[in-house]
């Protein structure tokens, strides 16, 4: 360091009292009288002192940091802007706070675990979010068993013992069926997103619930990995089909994107040909041709409503579950009335 | 904490030697009998002993990570993938070593400076990333001050005093440049990044030398905040110009891809009447349609040698420079031959 820090023995000689008693008045402590007490103060204000982190740390046992594990590959990451705006929501909360996010990206669940286990045993935060919540999810045990307090990004099904932040998702996805419907579509496509995960697992069964109620088929889906790439080639497997759709829900909107580029290199015109809804309302999906029709959360909202969720927690012991206002669809250009001749796709390949 | 762990007194008392003792041998002090030392070892590992955290950080001065701070509007880092990329590099690095990243993104100087005071006053992390680059950037003076170890992302032009991880980006745009001038084009246009940050800067610079050096005029330029929005207007204004480019040169993809769906908007065909070049080789670059030809780096592979950098430095207090491959041009479907006739575009408006 350039400037040294002033230190207790530094407050202690010039106030002319005993470390020890520098000690106990900077840390509350009983056993130093109030005039002495705040002369102390006084001393250690004027010199600029503050506790060092970690000794303030190993006092209090906290370590003013909150931990977000992510599993993913970085390939998904990188196509998913999900994660960078919610990552924005939760650092405006902290800022406030005068907190720091801890963020570990892993590639499977043995390191996933392995890093709730460090994060907890090193005391390098005070809590957790937990992501991409998923079926059987084993997290829950090593996070009670470790003791560590924890937010859970939606609704962890079948249980209570966790708070949770929601965004009820079922209701977009239910709207951008209901849409398509409207506009005259019939055999519409879901392109889901992860079965293991369950905001794509719940995506995937309102997709279900709002085809049965339509009266409609709701057998045409695929399930992928989010990415990219694998949204392009459900598009070409749905679009091969003998009797293919003429609308499709994606589960997110890089796939849909994706699914866009395939539609177009194969001389569909979207939406005449083929209708097609993202989910998200990433920034960018308001800037290619034709604008995505895309189901919004905010994930920035969700972020900032998370962290302080989970700093309420670590403070009191308790927090209530909080659920954001759900999903609603923006209706662009990518989706317009069924084509009337349902064979069309023939006559374009 | 469901499991009790070990403290050093439990593992004084199943040696039968003083807590000072163990604190000395765990701590590899002299004054400790090879023999002893030998046997309270052997109690720690049977016992299942390991260091706090806290306590390890108070005694050697380490914090055992790492920080970025990220000063960005959170819309810009929802729409560019280069952070999460990035970041999933780092933690690669990091997970071998056990270590952390704390992440900070701030809205704007003064935040960022405050949390770099921070970071080192708390000793949070042992060194951090300087991203993001500018001109007469402050940051430096506060890092020497702070005593901070940093590694910069880029080559910090004129400076010799902090190691650096820099992908060469004047190549890639230069070989774009010849790319389109090879296909007949000679009315380019660029749509750079942020002027007051060096690689946005370096970007406009390389695109300048390598018009002058085809002998063509480089003033059809349009600075940007690297936004998806901002390169969607630029884009509106070039085709608008009453002698508009054949071809545009964007500083990233979101940009780039706004370009795209702007001219499909306008009814342009790209690229048979507008070649168009992105910059970063998102994954979603190659599912638009047309794929989009772009300037490559592998921000991955940058994140896992500026972690290794600065462990580095950090361990041994030097670390030399690394100059990765420089960014090449991935030519795909959005550039072609330049339209014979200029003045196609009047047609098409």
């Amino acid at each position: 360091m350039a400037i040294r820090k002033p230190t207790i023995t530094d407050v202690a000689r010039t106030a002319g009292v005993s470390k020890g008693l520098v000690s106990f008045a900077l840390n509350d402590k009983p056993g130093v009288s109030p005039e002495t007490r705040k002369r102390i103060l006084e001393v250690a204000g004027d010199l600029g002192w503050r506790p060092s982190l970690s000794a303030r740390s190993l006092s209090t046992r906290t370590s003013f940091a909150l931990g977000l594990v992510i599993r993913r590959k970085a390939e998904v990451i990188s196509a998913d802007p999900f994660f960078p705006a919610f990552i924005a929501g939760v650092e405006s909360a902290l800022t406030e706070e005068g907190r720091a996010l801890v963020l570990s990206v892993v590639p499977d669940a043995e390191a996933e675990l392995r890093t709730y286990r460090t994060l907890a045993g090193d005391n390098r935060v005070d809590g957790v979010f937990l992501t991409d919540l998923r079926e059987n999810d084993e997290r829950f045990a090593v996070l009670a068993d470790l003791g560590l307090p924890a937010v859970a990004l939606g609704h962890p099904t079948g249980r209570d013992d966790m708070p949770f932040v929601q965004v009820d998702d079922t209701h977009g996805i239910a709207s951008a069926v209901e849409h398509l419907v409207s506009l005259g579509h019939s055999r519409i496509a879901h392109v889901a997103g992860d079965p293991m995960m369950m905001h794509g697992g719940r995506r995937r069964s309102s997709f279900d619930e709002a085809m049965r109620e339509a009266g409609l088929d709701p057998s045409l889906v695929i399930d992928t990995d989010f990415s990219a790439s694998n949204g392009a080639d459900a598009t070409k497997r749905l679009l091969d089909n003998s009797h293919p759709p003429t609308a499709i829900v994606y589960a997110n909107d890089p796939m849909a994107i994706a699914g866009l580029g395939v539609a177009q290199q194969r001389g569909l015109r979207v939406p005449a040909d083929l209708s097609i809804t993202g989910f998200d309302g990433t920034d960018i999906s308001g800037y290619v041709f034709p604008a995505l029709t895309t189901i919004t959360s905010d994930p920035v909202e969700w972020g900032m409503v998370a962290a302080r969720t989970l700093l309420e927690l670590i403070g009191s012991g308790s927090a209530e579950s909080v659920e954001l206002p759900p999903a609603s669809l923006l209706i662009r250009a990518s989706t317009g009335p069924a084509p009337s001749d349902s064979g069309h796709h023939a006559a374009h390949r």
